[in-house]
């Protein structure tokens, strides 16, 4: 499936500032970038980094003076997903797990995994299949967070929300991956554009290591799962912030768009009919 | 220098299990392991792991059944030092950082930077010299958190530690990660065997990279900084917890031994007579 | 009905201090003190307070110099109780409470009320009868939260708690009265003397203000709710602590004892056969 | 002194509700109120109430169906100061305080005094003079932490303030409580009108209780201390929340004015040479 994406995001700056921006279309064996660009105005030195493990492809601008900042990226992307029946997608033991999947274990900045293990097995402990218990978590999250634009900020975590039971995608994302990873099963932040998103905005969701892929989910239900060009993936939002600002910037307007090339996109979301789960990488 | 360690750990296992232990000394163009041995009784089925970017080095064991289990490790490590003038462990500017130094600049689980940042630059933002503020901040936690055994446990974060102001050398460590990552120095958690620890146990510090380098500090000032034998570095300690545990066992003895196999060591900390780092790599 | 209760606490006091212990059973219109008698080895100053409304009865102790310090105190107490039909335990609307209730609406150090108004809502805001709402409150408790001694510490509190979900008597209480304030029912801390308790301790559970009585709820359900004796009321465990100490003081052995001094007693826990609350005051 | 002071708060009321207003000018020894009036538009039903001990003066508004509110409140009141030297204010011992003083000494939500032990004796521990203690603790507040409009919410306490070093009047008050009773020196929020309080708002600022008086300090130096009107004392904003609201309502627009009526005005705060302190009631 064809998407065109842009983004554009504006910036005041008020004194030399280096920025690192999480808005290029990541490079993966499924998603193939077929034309893109990077507009900054004023023109200004930057240069494209990629992690070690290619899970994040970003800019780094350096801002040498203060100056009002205007950035815009737009590219077409091309995306191969796999759907893959429940059946295959179970738990991997530990004991199979690759060395690069195991940090997904972990518990991180914005998913303190480490205090929902009683909560976790409480709730879902008795699911027999791993793909099940990800789609139970997620309903559970969608019928008990509520989705509240400003309800919390760039230091919430799942350890908040689990609780609080409000938030953003962002925060829908960290407590799927902490319950997750509570649940020994492996987990990562995606952030994305997402076709149907209303507003249209940047987007976050998360991925779970079942039967040695990482299959998508999403438990804001805001958009359909067939509709995402990803950006990155990470442990949380602390590896994979929009933007990363390091200087004295206040960040002004952001518009993001994401549109479908192709005539026929049939909106796809997991139900209890689909035990399919839905592969980016 | 030449360093002889040893480590053993004994657990009681209840069920079919998986254990993930950072024992052993790390590989390093400056760390060369002469001799290795690990020993696991019963005989068990383990595999060595090391991660992408070669930061740690870790054995996985697959426990089938029910045992008492336990693990010998020694080695004999050989590590080459450098001494860094402080003149050349300045700040390196975010626009000049690699992509996999990156990440050590955002907070992660028990280091969270992102809460510290008023604080940080309250008290240390006026200092010049990269290599000075970092042997302030070490210095700040050695003189306002007491080290008291039994007063923290497995969730307890540099957040709690800034305010709380006791700990063990883990929740040392954190803060001055924690701190160094807020003044944008990234930092990272380092766990090791250390001579002249007393009692012997494993010790963890941590590195901050200045001038390109990985420089080591130890706000617990308990044990010499050319006396260590690198196992991991990692985020925090949830990269490079001595033993990951997934199944029902219960922990039992550890003890741990630190030998100096050449006759002359003197014991270097950093005083303000010596402003030089010291660098494991 | 009638029991006696004994404590005794021995203090290794090593300086001037001042300990104010809440021991004493309470005296109430429905609990009536026969026999009370309180030694102090070695013989020290003492003085018994009680607060403006009478919710808590303790005695200051002042230790000039380093002792060691015996504290005994045994009681008979009579005990009124009145059993409540749950259809006269509905809310108090706020428009009717006197102002000395209202500030057990309000949050407290570890009954975090303001912090758990989605989730109360979420989870117990359908339900019609407010007696039947803190009986779900206490039953989702009882299956959730594992009764767990040791951990937990003093700092504890309902929102660790509700995540967490292990902890003590004290833990269990203070997850009680933070999910009632969230639901605008007052609620308060109760600490006792408890018949059948095993081992033989202090105990803690709360009181939700139902149909204009306190009411006693206890989600542990480890003793009868028919043979708790009373020390104390207060908006959580920090206004009814045993102990207080102000010095330098460590704690030594404890031993509690609670016994019926009637021959019939017959155990009182609320079931679904069973809607009747129990009030003591 | 005799000020005029003036509220004026609309909300919108979507459901029955019931608000809880702590805007009346307190009665105590040193205050008079001369004048007073309150207006609810539309006309509802409301009742005042005053706490057990008096710190607390409150109407209880019904408001039966959906409407828009407005309340105003006016008051003449006259205040009688006793500026007393500092060698009078030292600490009272514990074995001197009242039953209804030692509440003060207590942990409360947003004054976690229990997790500031060592870092406040680290601090100030060393101080001899409990008045200068707390002008030392006002100062250090004032200079390390960042008054910043909106940068806290109602959910934040004196444990996030300390690490966190922005916030609010609030803020700046329970962290001041917070610190002295980690110092074991009762302390308890003041809520009150302002005068040259810039932009006029309600404000907020605390009393610690020394030498048997309770003595008013402010972090924030916004506003002189002779210019207070005080509305509430309480253990924190728990106690004193300027309104409560039960139901669905939608807070509009508040407006506060506080005037002094005499010509001459000198304002008065703490300076190393005035070592007197300040008693309203």
């Amino acid at each position: 499936m064809r998407f065109s994406v842009t983004s554009q995001m504006e910036y005041e700056v008020f004194s030399s500032s280096t920025l690192i921006l999480n808005i290029h279309a990541l490079k993966t064996p499924h998603q193939t970038i077929y034309k893109e660009s990077l507009s900054i105005t004023p023109h200004l030195e930057h240069v494209e980094l990629i992690t070690a493990q290619g899970e994040n492809r970003f800019v780094r601008v350096e801002v040498p003076e203060p100056c009002a900042l205007k950035i815009k990226y737009s590219a077409e992307v091309d995306n191969v997903i796999e759907f893959i029946d429940h059946e295959y997608l179970d738990d991997v033991a530990v004991a199979e797990l690759d060395a690069d999947i195991l940090p997904y274990l972990y518990p991180s900045r914005y998913c303190q995994s480490d205090k929902l293990y009683r909560l976790a097995n409480n709730k879902f402990g008795h699911i027999q299949n791993a793909y099940i218990k990800v789609v139970e978590i997620t309903d559970w999250i969608y019928r008990n967070v509520e989705y509240l634009s400003g309800s919390t900020n760039s230091q919430t975590s799942a350890y908040d929300t689990v609780t609080e039971q409000a938030g953003v995608c962002r925060d829908f994302a960290h407590l799927g991956i902490a319950l997750c990873r509570a649940l020994t099963i492996p987990a990562r932040y995606f952030t994305g554009y997402a076709f149907q998103l209303d507003p249209p905005d940047f987007h976050a969701c998360f991925e779970a290591y079942l039967g040695g892929k990482w299959i998508v989910f999403d438990a804001t239900r805001l958009t359909p799962l067939n509709g995402l060009v990803k950006i990155a993936s990470g442990r949380d939002a602390a590896d994979t912030a929009i933007a990363s600002i390091f200087g004295s910037v206040v960040c002004g307007a952001i518009s993001v768009s994401t549109q479908c090339m192709e005539k026929k996109f049939e909106p796809f979301f997991y139900t209890s009919d689909t035990l399919k789960g839905l592969n980016y990488l």
